[in-house]
């Protein structure tokens, strides 16, 4: 890459893109076919792609039990390098160190990659799951990512051979991090803030956005287009969702969408550390972190996401937070408002819970604009009036809403 | 000053503060009195009390002809401090350096300082003007501040006896910088933006600030409590507007309010620079630069106050810039915004301009609430009502509006 304005990317001055094009794949797919196949969970598939893509620069592949051991304990890897998650493989079988294997996707068959295996090793998942998740309770999603993981972990470097349906299925939003640091430094930003987003983007989403969009050169606004929860409004009813918002509500020089590979791990804090991470490699400077970042049910306090942050070790992560309140409409104030900035009563704000909304949507009731926009609303209601009875009481749609004041539903 | 976790002062790690108080200054008093007085102008007064309650540290009294050529032409002291806007004192005659000085108040006749001399010197003040204000025009209110002056400047350090009426007559927002340092310290915050004010707050402004709150540990809504020019709100209805704002709409434990003493250059682009620079001093560690900051008529472009902070070497400022777009509430939003966060057109922002918003204020007309607050309305309505009609026609009150949009006053 020329020199550059851009924020570096972690712990390197380039990208480190593990992913082969043209001849070299080509080859490199031939040897695979002939190698002993591991197949991938979705988890590792989409960890792997970002592998290639560079999301995850500098790993060169799945670790290894060192530093594997080190992230889960302190954050960092053997080498010193800050990283809050591990990213590992995991096989039923112990591989010798110095065998190549040939990595598949379990959901569609399809050959990813390869690795040359430097190490096998087996882990203590409840060690693991307590330092990442903080919790080892089964009822977690995370936790049962990871304690469905075969016996052992196989660690070393990679070559990636396939970015899987993404970039078909997800064209309007999937994105590599050298795509959209090309599209920042034409833009001439510098500083640039990324915005989260797995669920349809509603107009607490949005105020989060345009307070970063107030402050720095530009929004990146990087949605999931990964595995999420059972019931999660699925990638391409979000991403229809987030167009239209942008569409009509975003000033079109200030804001980049874009979608990355990940399944969700539900890990909060930790996981809003991650989210950080890769979105400098993304070219980002500055990571949202609202109420509740990568939470899932009642695991993490409201800010301790935000908290984490600041328990960073000097020069760990060069992508900084912006950390917001808990956004809301306000009557009284007559506009978006947080904690931070509203002194007025729960009475007067208007917070619904995921339930009302659901309701709301699938029963045809009414919802505030100052909640969501209405050409939101209505690819959310024409999702859920094509959904099954049975299907609808499962969809959770809004992760982070409280059941105060849902009577403002029908004002 | 204690270990603290806020900004150092401009140039200094501790605040100069030249006010002497208690015997000492009851002594200084006395040979005062004995003293030749030198009387100084309202702008010369009010850069007397901050030289003394540390605002303008490190200065140590009102700058030589090195200085001064220095801040006109490259912003920079002898010492190679950065200094934007010059502080001199003028007097219709040379004095002996060496010799010592009384300055009274031309306003009160009340003595306010000695100063030992160091040195007369003459100016070229079209050079002054055109490097301050960008221009010598005669009808710029700043311009015809230098013009008026003496023959000759009069340098030298200062004690400062006296804060005049500021900390009475503003007794609810008078503040020094040791002050609102204490404040922020109890408060325990670290960034802290400033908001300049020398109009009544309208939603515009409730927007800048809250963006800051929402970004940082709090905002300090920093007002001129000094002279403006003819016809603007004068320093006690404003304090009133906002202390009701405040009060109704901002949390309050994100804010602090305070008062300086100085009065209004209109010096654009050098101004906002000034004010970053002693809102340091206060201990804030931002400053929010809008639109057409410190500017007055046509004279600068409206993000010009924006585009010189880029223009500093490295180190000459600590406080850092928060620069904010034109701001106001757009019907399609349904919010407010800035045009960097609204992609709606002309006729769906409340725009209004000052003459149409005094118009309604004297005449009983209506004012939408989105462009000020019912609280802030009132209290102007009420001193428009107490002018006599001549008056009426003088009174400026907002800055920075335009005429588009104007219908919508009557919507």
């Amino acid at each position: 890459m020329a020199k550059s304005n851009l924020i570096r990317p972690h712990g390197s001055d380039n990208l480190k893109i593990l992913l082969l094009e043209g001849n070299a794949r080509q080859d490199e797919l031939k040897r695979a076919e002939k190698l002993p196949k591991v197949e991938m969970t979705t988890r590792e598939t989409g960890d792997l792609i970002m592998l290639g893509i560079g999301g995850f620069t500098p790993l060169e592949g799945f670790m290894g039990h060192d530093d594997w051991k080190g992230v889960c304990a302190d954050m960092k890897m053997k080498s010193g390098l800050f990283w809050p998650i591990p990213v590992t493989l995991s096989h039923s079988e112990k591989i010798n160190p110095g065998s190549e294997i040939c990595l598949t996707s379990g959901e569609t068959g399809e050959i990813m990659g390869t690795m040359k295996v430097s190490e096998s090793y087996q882990i203590d998942k409840e060690f693991e799951c307590k330092s990442v998740f903080k919790t080892a309770d089964a009822q977690h999603p995370g936790v049962q990512m990871v304690m469905a993981q075969k016996e052992w972990n196989v660690a070393g470097s990679v070559k990636v051979l396939s970015e899987s349906y993404f970039p078909k299925e997800f064209s309007m939003v999937y994105q590599r991090p050298a795509e959209s640091r090309k599209i920042f430094e034409q833009k001439g930003w510098k500083t640039i803030a990324a915005l989260q987003l797995r669920n349809p983007m509603h107009r607490s989403h949005e105020y989060l956005a345009k307070i970063a969009v107030e402050v720095s050169d530009g929004i990146y606004i990087h949605q999931l287009v990964g595995k999420l929860k059972p019931g999660d409004i699925p990638g391409d009813v979000r991403v229809k969702c987030i167009n239209v918002l942008v569409e009509n509500y975003f000033v079109k020089d200030r804001v980049v969408t874009g979608g990355y590979p990940l399944d969700m791990r539900y890990a909060g804090p930790r996981e809003g550390l991650l989210h950080a991470l890769f979105r400098q490699n993304f070219g980002c400077t500055h990571m949202i972190i609202g109420r509740d970042h990568a939470g899932v049910g009642d695991y993490y306090g409201p800010f301790d996401a935000q908290q984490i942050f600041f328990q960073l070790w000097d020069g760990a992560l060069e992508c900084k937070m912006l950390p917001i309140d808990w956004t809301f409409w306000c009557f009284k104030c007559g506009g978006m408002a947080s904690m931070k900035t509203c002194p007025h009563g729960k009475d007067d704000r208007l917070m619904l819970s995921g339930t009302a909304l659901r309701k709301a949507l699938s029963e045809g009731g009414n919802v505030p604009e100052e909640f969501s926009r209405r050409e939101v609303l209505e690819i959310l209601r024409e999702y859920y009036a094509g959904l099954k009875e049975d299907e609808k009481v499962e969809v959770k749609l809004h992760g982070h809403a409280t059941g105060d004041a849902e009577k403002k539903i029908k004002k």
